[in-house]
């Protein structure tokens, strides 16, 4: 036999797999919970590794903090990425986004306690949700549906904001994310250039259910 | 003589003061440098202050850098509220503020290097830029100038967006900070209910000048 099946992954591979998984789970909790500055041993611990495992996995806590950034953004934007991929209508695509994005935050809260701890440096990452809206700004301007002089200052709007509404769900666990990420989509896609109406309607129309995690 | 006038400050009293101020300069030095880890010992040293004398002034390192927060979102605050104290019009009120946010940055990049590094923390900070931001729109509501359902929802759209333009600046210091505050501040005024015209007037109209610092 010259050619195989891949094989599947070997009990060492899943074990490593894990490992680094645990590493980057203790990571983003230590990250949403605002202390950036555990030792590489309480990391091992949490993440209930041996402490020598880490640097198979990672040369510095720096770059696991930054592979559990990116990982959080890339899950998230992926998350809405697979929610918009039925929209044609580039306006539509980015308001669906924007009210996905906000009902996401109860289900993925440590999420977004990562991406609010960031902070504005996520609306220059190059990874994850900063250059999607970009895509789907730049869309809607090329579709004629948005009335926009500088894209780069649109996405630090709309990003801005978004982060602003995620703040605010953040600190109400009981408000309606629904009706406030509706409301602020609206409001973003009239500072866009849309007419009041026309915003209220692409605010109003049915979404895809929310992501199973 | 039962009643004197207050006396001048007297030597001490001006040192402490000098301390407690190279304290506070130091701590914003290291928050806006994104090196909140310091030890207490490099703040004192970067103060040119003795270690011993710390604690005259603050109780821990984090009530240090508590106050050096309050303090930039404190003067950040009271330089817009002096711009503005001469407007009328709440809607005028706001996008002078708003414009002048962005200009300011090219004059004070170490504090909001601080207020990005606080991220969207600062949105839900009882001094400074929020509680005044959130006044401002309520004038404007109240005024019938802006149509508005949700006063906390529109401080986080506003906040957030100038989070981001601050970002922006930040990120970008060659760029024109008046021509992208001014388009911002009308995307804004059009996410409140104005018409691109009236946003547009808004905020062609001439400024107060920069403050001297």
């Amino acid at each position: 036999m010259t050619s195989e099946p891949a094989s599947p992954p070997s009990r060492i591979d899943r074990r490593k797999e894990r490992t680094r998984n645990a590493l980057l789970q203790a990571a983003t909790t230590f990250l949403a919970d605002g202390h950036p500055n555990v030792s590489i041993q309480q990391i091992t611990d949490a993440a209930d590794v041996g402490f020598g495992s880490f640097y198979n996995h990672f040369d510095s806590k720096e770059a696991l903090f930054e592979a559990a950034v990116a990982r959080v953004l890339e899950t998230y934007g992926t998350l809405l990425e697979d929610l918009v991929a039925a929209y044609d209508d580039p306006a539509e695509v980015f308001a669906v986004s924007f009210r996905m994005t906000g009902r996401l935050q109860r289900q993925l809260p440590e999420f977004v306690r990562v991406i609010l701890n960031e902070g504005m440096r996520v609306l220059i990452h190059d990874r994850g949700l900063a250059p999607r809206a970009l895509r789907d700004i730049e869309a809607g301007v090329a579709a004629g549906r948005f009335d926009i002089e500088n894209l780069q200052l649109a996405l630090m709007t709309a990003g801005g904001a978004l982060l602003g509404l995620l703040q605010l769900l953040e600190t109400e666990p009981d408000a309606d994310a629904g009706a406030l990420s509706d409301q602020m989509t609206a409001r973003l896609l009239r500072a866009f250039g849309m007419s009041k109406q026309e915003a209220a309607d692409l605010c109003s129309r049915p979404l895809p259910p929310q992501p199973e995690l």
